[in-house]
């Protein structure tokens, strides 16, 4: 059965919405949860039932928001640091945490190690479709200043994530950039395009707007750029609710108007929610890592554990090995 | 009385949203339009009485939406190139065009020039904020791989655009990055960082929802990433849009909720409806060009003539050149 370890401090609300994030998770689906984090503030929110099927690491520090992440390598104690520590020991197969992410990618990267062909781990996040489906765009936020040749790896993990996890037989691949044709990119992206070209699934260049129309399933970018689009979704997505939500205040109207859409609102949110994903896995590392967002519930905790189950049950890792391989061969 | 060439070709819809355009900007400013483009096509859409008020220069031929931008410097027939000639012989102040891009941009840049001290033209456009104002970005699709004095050019030409034509006071310029720390960025933006610290009005680094919170009204980033940003944030709006109908749709509760909330979708639609803003203005030329989209209507085309007439009548060109000699002597 899979093993994951469950940074269970460091979230922005402490470690209840996390405790109760395990627990529904362990509701619907079978896996050997480890909570690491201070004990005397986890065993209290851990009902009596639960204390034998979730097992707690002691864990006395916590890495906090404000401090810098290069300082998480030497701060041993600390619970993310524990449970890093436990995937690179085996006794863990995946590791889940809502706490400083830049910490939890130095860790799982410095730690675990990178895969053998990968220069860079890159995180993953998804965006919801026009189709319904949801599309898988990375590098979000691990790299800055990618080269043409980590592109091409972003995009070959990208591709194994979405077969294996996604479920998407044949990814179709693109690359993130200001036009469709091939002559369209920066000196990066035009260098990867070739790197690229004639690869199984690869669509070619991608638009920001090929996001989100269901054209493409794997979107691949510089983490600078990723970072970006995915802040600029969330700007527009919250700036859209909250114009709405203002002009209905203003009128009667549209308040009885607004409250006979309430489910199409719900049914929006829900397509939009990045609780409903759970968290960002950071692919290209010996092992599993799903860095969840800070102000996760414990909804997004779950969704958070299952991906890492769902990682570690398709092989991922080794597929991406096997892809990489082949590229490295026939290149 | 300001001067406006407008190509009246090469918009989508031919020119009879063009013409409507300018017709409708006539009833309400006083300006002296010259449309320019075919003269047998032209002519019958103007109504008798203002055929003494729009005078038209006749041109034989239209650049494609798929003509390479490169050959439109060759066909000096063409409706944009004979448009951009008015501007340069002094005949008009500024051209307005909904014709391809590429070929605008490429001839404003070659045949107006460069203003003294600007390296690269940059295209702007508006994104609308929580808070009802518009925010600037540039720029979004001129030049790819930007170097960090380009990003400075871009940034102190925004701030006058947005103080001349938005009427901001004091401008908050930005650098759009990967996050608000100084430490944050990738090479190029951590390098024009530098350069623009100190400078009045530079608030630092920008993430990409504050180009939507009002937190910021200048918002410099390269055309790359500029172009990313207009397109996700188009396809975000247009996705969240698409799931509202589709919603809708499966259910009479919602349908009824949604009549009695039509003046809110109206609202929302003005709020991010680019026909409202206008086109684009390309600055940093010796000259005004803005830069329409190619499905402009007859609103965008009016729209982007009040801002032609805005640029020149409130001298941001010679404010750019103030601004860029005081920013080369403290530097």
């Amino acid at each position: 059965m899979v093993k994951i370890a469950i940074d269970a401090m460091g979230g922005d609300f402490g470690p209840e919405p996390i405790v109760r994030g395990c627990i529904d998770a362990l509701k619907k689906k079978k896996f050997i949860p480890i909570l690491v984090g201070k004990k005397s503030e986890i065993l209290p929110l851990l009902p009596k039932r639960y204390r034998d099927k979730i097992s707690i690491l002691d864990a006395d520090d916590v890495i906090a928001m404000s401090d810098a992440a290069t300082d998480a390598i030497k701060r041993k104690d600390s619970s993310i640091y524990k449970a890093v520590e436990l995937v690179k020991s085996g006794e863990a197969d995946g590791v889940v945490s809502a706490g400083h992410s830049g910490a939890t990618m130095t860790l799982a990267t410095l730690r675990l190690g990178r895969l053998k062909g990968i220069a860079r781990p890159a995180l993953i996040t998804f965006m919801p479709t026009k189709v319904g489906t949801r599309s898988v765009i990375l590098d979000v936020g691990a790299n800055v200043d990618s080269k043409p040749e980590h592109l091409v790896q972003f995009a070959i993990m990208g591709g194994c994530y979405s077969k294996d996890v996604m479920g998407v037989a044949n990814p179709r691949i693109g690359l993130l950039a200001n036009g469709e044709e091939e002559s369209k990119g920066n000196e990066v992206t035009k260098a990867a395009f070739k790197l690229l070209k004639g690869h199984e699934n690869f669509i070619g260049n991608v638009e920001g707007g090929d996001i989100f129309n269901g054209s493409c399933d794997v979107i691949t970018c510089d983490g600078f750029i990723g970072n970006l689009v995915l802040k600029t979704s969330e700007g527009v997505a919250s700036t859209i609710s909250g114009l709405i939500k203002e002009y209905i205040r203003k009128s009667p109207i549209a308040i009885t108007g607004a409250l006979l859409m309430r489910k199409v609102f719900k049914l929006l949110k829900k397509q939009i929610d990045y609780a409903e994903v759970g968290g960002a896995p950071l692919i290209g590392i010996k092992g599993c890592a799903i860095v969840s967002h800070g102000k996760s519930n414990a909804r997004a905790i779950e969704n958070a554990i299952y991906q890492a189950i769902s990682y570690v049950d398709n092989h991922v890792n080794e597929h991406i090995l096997e892809k990489i391989q082949e590229y490295n061969e026939n290149n």
